[in-house]
């Protein structure tokens, strides 16, 4: 370990009951994004605001049409930035009776502190600004590069707002690299860090053939709403799982040599899967395309398209014989790099046009973009490779996370790489009861952190 | 005109206000099935039984699960007996504030009787019982053959128990034809008749893929119900609206030649269908299988499929991305002569299996059989003759109604034919807010069920 690990180390540790405090007087503050309460939600902006200034950071804050949007800049040494991204808003706390301390009375037992948001994402926020503290200490109180903190109140409520403020504040948020807000390890304290997510393009499709409902003993000649959808969403994906829509495939990339390496290090949950899922090893209810072993890892690099819901007429007890005059699915598609959610909606609004059904109302509902790095990208060895001190192994590297996240809002527009340290474990109880962060995980995370930004204008 | 329709007629006409006047006494008890009032049904039931006995019927109520029947018998110069089919039940009065008089509050306005129930179906009651005492008198007081009036008490909620009751009580019921419970005239004062009624299977179709929802970030892996549940479907009925199970036609009887040219001569409402529901005569909004002219008034022949409910997964706005565990269909078919539709739920249910499917949850939610009788049959003909001299115009026959009904729960067992003449026209605003029958109609269908009746021994 270098002198300078050391210091940080001995930083952090003697500091630690100070940034646990400071992550309880952000607890205290009620931010359920949720709940629509702009006072409190802008009452937190203010304290986030006043805890970044607390830190050497100066803070502008952003009104959006939602919740204010919080920005901490530090200058240092280089003109490098590392750009970490957090949020101030939290998941609601109900049910409340499962709690054991009140969730918005952050209380420190069992060497861990309790609270909603104490991990998810205000223990992670304070984390970082004690790497931070302990690199400009370590370095005669001077950041050896630049760095920028953007905090939004609207995570737990899909952030609607980000995207479009980080195009509109590309020169305010210039940076080469960001940590994305969380991260945790896993059952055998290995950070896990994944390169990439994917992408989402969520839409409705309806089907409309009569000005009303009608009596099903017309049936034989007064066209039926769910039939109409169904006969829709048939073309969309063969029984062999493959997406129809004519060049849906051109931009997929496949996993690259170093993906292949870590989709086959990588373990594996299948068994995990199956018996909480409920699937067979044969017969019907076997994984998509009968996957198991290397073709279930792989399968992550598959785009899907999903029925999240579908609705058309009579639904309660019994029977009532109507012909449904409207019939509504909510449909999405998980993207892999390159997909552009923008070209498959326009693909898909062309494609159900030529198969004869420019009858079915399209709506674009919500979009994500894929984004991937690559395992040798010089900020995710890094994190890896730190990880190993601080955690006694590397980071475990997942090429492609199933699901999406706002990370190409940021790694897109700005052009930059993106990884996710962060002060979790699976007991973490993020978005349930008891929430919580162990003061050994924060301590270590902050540790992990501060050993990135310590070595990142190295990367240059 | 005979002189016993002279007879027949003068003394309805004489004694009109008397039926209206038990009819409104019989409407005065509010025996709303719905509302599953058992000591308001028994009363009304007892009602029933006492106006039959003022009429010289021999009456039997019998208990069932539900409410109870009352069978009334009176015995005639032959052994041939001709029966009636009613009940005593009505649907809901709801909407209250439409009403311009109460509706358990029988009122005669602008020549008709006010009530709910007063036409459907105490009204045609009280006008059977009308012709069945004029006859009587006609004859000196004797019938020229038997009669038998069976009332349930649960028609509006799909007489759940009329079919066993019959299969259990052939005897007692033995007859050797029926007047259903009600009719009408159209527009133009025609009273029509329809042969025949489509059967009914409906069926719900599940499919359970999961032990739970499951993020949709998953969708590469886990199966979805409604995907699953969508691909069942998709078997059941080709683009061409044929339907695939095998075997299903082959029972199907085409349009007998007395069909065929009453199809020719019924007068269609193409074009008030187009115009109520929205219908387009070219691009996707057409009628089924693009039926107009002569395939509009045909496609009632055909055996249908369609979807009356399906849901699965997120119905709210915007989306959840979740992969659905369980997905749900109700189906019914409507079935056409010689159609079985336990033979088609079973045919069904192995070709599922063979389709690969044998996953989906198939539950039997109820069937009518279907039941067609010939224009030239002569209780037909008879009714349609008849009414020439009534209305001023033969019935208008219809060969198939589109809906199902239980008349087959008295045909097929019984061996009878069926025919429905009765005292609506098309304002009569049955199941609606101010629900009447015109004097002048009820005075008719007597009269016209009196002739049915006067002549029904001769047809042996």
């Amino acid at each position: 370990m270098t002198s300078t690990a050391q210091q940080i180390d001995s930083f952090i540790e003697s500091r630690l009951n100070d940034y646990i405090e400071e992550t309880a007087e952000l607890c205290r503050v009620p931010s359920v994004s949720a709940k629509a309460d702009r006072p409190v939600m802008a009452q937190c902006a203010r304290l986030v605001g006043t805890i970044l200034e607390r830190h050497g950071f100066s803070v502008q804050q952003f009104e959006t049409e939602g919740n204010p949007i919080v920005v901490g800049r530090a200058t240092g040494k280089s003109e490098r930035t590392l750009l970490f991204y957090n949020h101030y808003d939290v998941q609601p706390p109900e049910p409340l009776d499962l709690w054991t301390s009140p969730p918005f009375e952050p209380e420190v037992r069992n060497g861990a502190l309790y609270a909603r948001g104490a991990k998810d994402d205000k223990g992670e926020f304070l984390a970082r600004l004690a790497a931070v503290d302990a690199v400009r200490a370590a370095h005669g109180d001077e950041l050896p590069c630049g760095v920028t903190f953007i905090l939004e109140g609207e995570e737990e409520i899909s952030s609607p707002h980000i995207a479009q403020f980080v195009q509109e504040h590309l020169d305010l948020l210039k940076s080469h690299g960001s940590i994305w807000e969380e991260g945790m390890q896993n059952d055998r304290g290995q950070l896990i860090d994944a390169l990439g997510r994917r992408g989402i393009l969520a839409v409705e499709l309806q089907a409309h053939t009569l000005t009303r409902d009608a009596h099903s003993g017309s049936a034989h000649l007064l066209p039926n709403a769910a039939w109409r959808l169904l006969r829709a969403l048939s073309v969309l994906k063969g029984t062999d799982e493959r997406i129809l829509i004519p060049g849906f495939y051109d931009r997929v990339k496949p996993p690259s040599t170093l993906d292949e390496q870590l989709l086959v290090t990588f373990p594996s949950d299948e068994e995990a899967m199956r018996a909480e899922l409920g699937i067979s090893e044969l017969g019907e209810r076997q994984f998509v395309r009968g996957a198991t072993g290397a073709s279930y890892v792989r399968a992550v690099f598959q785009p899907t398209c999903n029925i999240a819901g579908i609705w058309a007429g009579y639904q309660g007890p019994g029977m009532k014989t109507v012909i449904p005059a409207v019939a509504t699915a909510k449909v999405d598609f998980r993207l892999v790099p390159d997909q552009d959610p923008q070209e498959v909606f326009n693909s898909l609004r062309r494609y159900l046009d030529d198969e004869g059904f420019s009858d079915i109302k399209l709506t674009w509902l919500g979009a994500m973009w894929p984004q991937k790095g690559e395992a040798d990208e010089p900020l995710v060895a890094l994190t890896a490779r730190t990880a190993e001190e601080v955690y006694g192994q590397p980071s475990l590297l997942i090429p492609l996370s199933g699901g999406s996240s706002p990370v190409y809002a940021f790694a897109r527009p700005l052009g930059i790489p993106v990884v996710s340290p962060g002060v979790g474990y699976p007991g973490s109880r993020t978005h349930s009861p008891d929430e919580h962060v162990r003061l050994k995980d924060f301590s270590d995370g902050a540790r992990h952190i501060a050993r990135i930004l310590d070595e990142f204008d190295a990367l240059a």
